[in-house]
């Protein structure tokens, strides 16, 4: 098809078919504008691999039109990528007071805050590039200041929701703008992007405000110190907690750095409201009486290194979790680390705690900050789209996602299931879906960033369930023989000196190995090393079922 | 306390404080009986293990007092063990009929059928030991022929109840024996040992009939090929996929080894009734019209290598899964299987496929075989124990189990919650929880049992998270010097190849750092080794932070 040179097109570098590292992208001819830069944390079979960020080789081959960063909120999966991105093409970055707050965090811990420009809007900002403007709409999740975003293009409205619930009574200010939602839809919507998270649950998300009710009850129940944990970023939640404090008397103190970063942005800019005199220091926590004490705490996933973990096992330095005291998990845990949160809900119970945590029966201290099918449909609703793009989810989302938009009257195969790269162009108002994009993830170990491929990790995984061998064979130069006994090292196998025998035979199947292969006139290096490989490969193989990996080592001398 | 000749002791080697691996023993005078031997899968933690088993040292030092291992039922986490027990001690075996078909399956595996000895028993049988006598009950679980046992003891009854849950209206006729508990009851249970599974959950456990009406009405609106995923040993489960087959006109094909042997037992042993002609061998499957095809298949746990994950990405020779087919998930996913049960959902959404799966709201296709708090609850009122130790969970379990014995009239301070190796004694009728016998994990990898230890698991996470590097450096025999440039071997941890200057500098390093120690006069290897891994270490973390095994090599020529 020929595009005209007012063709747009959308596509995704991350989030499509994914929880994580969500990076949305909106180009015409002139101009990339990008919406959010994630990051998302590796599962277990990526082995060593700290981060995972989204491959943005597109976006430095097209360096020069990618003219603006809009972050619509400050979860991880939105904003952690934007140091990574920032290294390689210095792009000036859009995002509300907030959410600013968190990104500075980010940029101050990789020494990247001097030389990048950050731009503070708010729901009320319009902005104006080449051949794209932008407005905004308040949206309610589980952090302040969220956006959704509408671009105004050559081909029309683009609508991208952020990350969204409704939610009548949140537990501060935070509103979804129905009215200006409702305004968008009516002056029509071209194309509509919305999250899918929780695309396959039924009815409404519960409001926030059930959790502080819960909060408040479980406080004036206790009468020994009470540990809360959360996302420090779910500000409204630890209002509730502030205010719970308040109404049953006690001091606040603050545990973990994330916790006391992310609260005094929150308190600086006016986000928190803590009374004067409520906030102490960890090492006044024993020096009050238990009942007039409360912590709040990072770890709530079961992260092992964080504040809640050292808690449970009696590893946080001057500070002592006691019988009856009680323990809130005021956060679900996220597929993947329930094993890790069970885990320190036993501990706490061995201590003597009261635990409050969701299993079984949830226990109503966390609601999710994702819109279920309801809110879905209320936004799809709103927007009344010609098109619609799911985004933010696994495919089972995005295909239930799909569904919910043509059971409220998005026609049928105008909703398109994307992955990353592929690309939508919108060209006289008509969505096709053509051509891809490079796309992909590019890990972060250490302070290597794309340098750790499918090879090391297939290393990593042979090296972790079966260890190493390292042969060393010692040949002479002058004549064809072994100089010394081959000598034979492991790591992660099984103790070799612990098992004599085998030791023995090892030593013996390698000199034999060598011996004929130098009878043999077959001195090539590579040939002993593949014959030693296979040879001693099959022995450990039949002798105890192990597959380590074998690194040959020949030296003349 | 002096212990009386008819002295009873109580203890576990497997179950308490974790899911899996359950191994309970009665100890008197003159005898040891067991009950059950199971296994447990690893977590992501114990990198390359296969298996957890119970460790039995306590057991070979008393080899003579061990007279039975009496086995509830037959689910991996009661059986998986036995194999290796018998390699150990030839004990034995009492069991159900159905229990025992299990059990030969593992026995063929290992080649032990020929010299143990198996003893078929039902819920009416009685078992006279020397000082103990041991009678039985039928419970209901989710596997066939499953027992509670009642030991008759010189200090009084101990009853354990096996897995167990009420159900009224069971599938099959598996139904529990409530007048023969109520009876044991009346007599007078001095201690009770019962599983905690679902101690967390409240209410009565769902019914397995409910699970049958879902199956139903998914078959009636399947107008193509339906695969349905469950646990073979869930023969009444299979039972109801079978009536359903009948209903709709279905033919049925068994995928996978583990389902097809366990179906041919519990079909030769009379659990499983299947019209004649229905089942057809899978090189049918494509013969008939998708509408006439059921497939039942292993994979509900979302194994990568199962029937069910093998389908979901086409790599399942000769069937296929296609568009508009049905896939059912007739099994809830164990705590740790989330993730790879939801990648196979998303698999099979993207071939276009209905599935039907438990998430967010369930799906109505599983339900539980461990009894809820009120079945637990029933089982402690029917037995009326005068103690109580609650077995089969993990802390938050036996510690809610303990407050539901409380609720309904256990005295406080007769519960005893005991870690594996705890041994309560009673006598006189007195129960104390004193002594400790050795107990813990033994690791199965390969054919190694117990070879692997923590310090080869530490080599295999190092290994795993950043891999290695070694180092050969070849020094002349006469004179004190390097005679070539050092090589650097790297597995797992990044292509030093790929990083020229890496490996310049690497090779510099460990040079400059050698011939300091000659000049120094300093030999000894060991030194050396520990120098140079050092050195290299500060410097590969100060360029990259990483930590990779470093391995140095000294030859002498």
């Amino acid at each position: 098809m020929s595009m005209n040179e007012n063709a747009v097109s959308i596509f995704a570098l991350g989030g499509m078919n994914e929880i994580g590292k969500n990076m949305y992208a909106i180009e015409c001819a002139n101009e990339i504008i990008l919406i959010d830069c994630g990051n998302k944390f590796p599962d277990e079979s990526l082995l060593g691999i700290d981060l995972i960020i989204p491959d943005i080789s597109y976006l430095l081959e097209n360096k020069n039109k990618v003219k603006a960063l809009i972050v619509t909120h400050g979860h991880e999966d939105h904003i952690g990528g934007i140091p990574y991105l920032l290294k390689k093409l210095n792009v000036p970055i859009y995002a509300t007071r907030f959410t600013l707050g968190l990104i500075e965090l980010k940029l101050k811990e990789h020494k990247l805050l001097s030389e990048s420009e950050l731009v503070e809007i708010d729901s009320q900002s319009s902005l104006q590039f080449q051949d794209i403007s932008v407005k905004f709409f308040k949206v309610t999740h589980s952090i302040p200041d969220c956006l959704g975003i509408v671009f105004e293009t050559p081909e029309g409205k683009i609508v991208h929701t952020g990350d969204f619930k409704f939610d009548l009574t949140p537990a501060r200010n935070e509103y979804s703008d129905i009215h200006t939602m409702a305004e968008i839809g009516k002056e029509g919507v071209l194309l509509l992007l919305s999250e899918s998270t929780n695309a396959e649950r039924r009815g409404l998300t519960p409001s926030e405000q059930a959790v502080g009710e819960h909060v408040v009850e479980a406080f004036m129940k206790a009468d020994r110190k009470v540990i809360v944990s959360t996302f420090a970023s779910n500000v409204s939640r630890v209002q509730q907690v502030v205010d719970a404090c308040i109404k049953t008397n006690r001091k606040l103190a603050l545990l973990g750095r994330s916790m006391v970063n992310v609260i005094e942005v929150a308190m600086e800019r006016g986000y928190l409201q803590v009374p004067e005199g409520m906030m102490i220091d960890q090492n006044e926590i024993n020096e009050l009486p238990p009942e007039k004490v409360t912590i709040l705490c990072t770890g709530s996933q079961g992260e092992p290194m964080a504040a809640l973990a050292r808690l449970s096992t009696g590893n946080f330095r001057g500070v002592d979790v006691l019988p009856d005291d009680t323990v809130i998990f005021a956060a679900g845990p996220i597929p993947g680390n329930e094993r890790n949160v069970t885990s320190i809900v036993n501990n706490f119970f061995t201590i003597g705690a009261n635990v409050i945590y969701g299993s079984g029966t949830t226990s109503g201290m966390h609601v999710s900050g994702h819109g279920y099918q309801e809110d879905l449909k209320l936004m799809l609703t709103l927007m009344k789209p010609k098109y619609f793009i799911p985004i933010h989810g696994e495919y089972r989302m995005l295909h239930h996602h799909r569904l919910l938009a043509e059971s409220v009257g998005v026609e049928s195969g105008h909703t398109f299931i994307m992955n990353n790269g592929d690309v939508v162009d919108i060209n006289d108002s008509i969505a096709r879906q053509t051509r891809k994009i490079p796309a992909g993830n590019t890990f972060v170990d250490g302070l290597g960033v794309g340098d750790v491929g499918d090879m090391v990790l297939r290393d990593r995984k042979q090296l972790s369930e079966d260890g190493m061998l390292v042969i060393v064979v010692t040949l002479s130069k002058t004549e064809k023989k072994l100089l010394s006994s081959p000598d034979v090292i492991s790591r992660g196998f099984v103790y070799v000196k612990d098992s004599e025998q085998l030791q023995k035979d090892l030593n013996r199947l390698i000199a034999k190995t060598v011996n004929e292969l130098l009878e043999e006139n077959k001195y090539q290096w590579n040939v002993m090393k593949q014959t030693l490989k296979k040879s001693v490969g099959q022995f450990l193989f039949t002798q105890i079922k192990r597959k380590p990996m074998i690194l040959p080592i020949i030296i003349e001398a």
